[in-house]
């Protein structure tokens, strides 16, 4: 690093001191460093260096949480500006036909990034599910997530989930290609033994997933055709509503964040 | 600076890239290393270094974008976490009773933010539009934003615009007086000259407004009570549904951010 030696100290301090906040999202200043394994006074002078540009905030009661200004630049996101803003008022029509809790996900590293999720009255549920992952072998999102992934994206996926997850799920790859020729994928009683979650793909126009829209019904419900079919034409919605040339809301970082030590 | 001599230089050119990002959410390296008045060989390992950790992106067209990171840390902040998903489902209320569009606000540095825009059919709006700010004085959600505003917050909004802002607006203490007596603001043809906007504060258990919920209304509308029955309604729910204790959500920056020239 030519010009900037502790450049990558810096961001990695900070990413630890934001990953410490996602796991508890109010902190006082003295838990926040020690969750984040920061020296003392670098800790306490990174944490009033961020305040001062907006991205940490101190509450009423003295703890740091996120600050508004991380909210305002995440508004540019893709997965918020494209994504989220074309699914959520076909979201809203699913929600009210199906009257079930409804989500809407992408194929992350470790799994399916729920993006959002609508309750059943039209309530916005606990907001910590809300980009929260679950695995993408259990859950119909994943399966249509990987059954029409990319196939640089599923081969990734494959490789380095692949052994772990079909020791999990031996019919894994049965279940995928079923999701594939039958175009949703429907899972009873996997994570919940009450419900079944069913999910379509959001497409692109070249056939690829760009995300799972899903709804979360009661195992037994006799109306799963019905749903179905609410899910599908509102999937179609979506991928008219989203802005063309797509970017790769599935894309994983270029590298790993690195789960460094404390210094 | 003791242990981390660039570690504030590093930071700044970090705000300076996201801020580039904010006024055009999607660049060729090069373009945004420019728009951020970067030094090019630091601006390219910056964007590196970024990437690695997921905040920025790369899309299909070969241009950077805000990465999915940054939208996942946000959903952990205070206006999001806590106001954004405690007035959501009223919203939804407000919107499908007035049918006409329907914003959150919170007072921020420069105006009234823009948290939360639902339009009339349901839809969300032209996201371009959520995260921006409005002019306080010019809008009914400043109004009473201001109007409840907590003294301090006031007195600090007053000696920093409020010369500005009463040669724009001379009835502006007024007609805030008004809005804090009336417990609404209403303002006709201000912004557009065809629409009103019609504004109740949600308050705090001290009667502190810690955001505005506005819908925009045909100037001549009939029903601008029935209307304003419905926000003083809607907004008594989204106080009741916000954790206690309140952080402050009308926050201000430590400092502000500094204009830093180009190193």
């Amino acid at each position: 690093m030519a010009n900037s030696p502790s450049g990558d100290a810096v961001l990695d301090r900070v990413m630890r001191l934001f990953a410490a906040l996602e796991e508890q999202p109010s902190q006082t200043p003295g838990d926040l460093v020690a969750a984040a394994r920061l020296p003392r006074t670098t800790g306490y002078r990174l944490i009033r260096e961020l305040r001062t540009r907006g991205l940490l905030a101190l509450t009423d009661g003295g703890e740091i949480v996120v600050g508004r200004r991380v909210w305002e630049i995440a508004q540019h996101a893709p997965i918020h500006r494209e994504l989220r803003t074309a699914a959520l008022p076909y979201m809203q029509d699913v929600n009210a036909v199906v009257r079930q809790t409804t989500q809407l996900s992408v194929l992350a590293d470790d799994g399916a990034l729920i993006v959002e999720r609508l309750s059943r009255h039209g309530a916005v549920a606990n907001p910590a599910e809300v980009a929260t992952t679950m695995p993408a072998h259990l859950t119909s999102m994943g399966h249509v997530l990987l059954a029409f992934a990319p196939q640089r994206t599923a081969e990734r996926w494959w490789a380095e989930h692949g052994d772990r997850a079909e020791a999990a799920r031996p019919e894994l790859r049965r279940e995928l290609a079923e999701a594939r020729r039958r175009g949703h994928g429907l899972l009873v009683g996997v994570i919940n033994t009450e419900t079944a979650g069913l999910s379509v793909p959001v497409l692109d126009p070249r056939g690829r997933a760009l995300a799972a829209l899903t709804v979360v019904v009661p195992r037994d419900s006799p109306e799963i055709p019905q749903f179905l079919m609410a899910l599908q034409t509102a999937a179609r919605g979506i991928s008219r509503a989203m802005p063309q040339p797509t970017v790769p809301l599935n894309e994983t970082p270029v590298v790993r964040s690195p789960q460094s030590p404390a210094d």
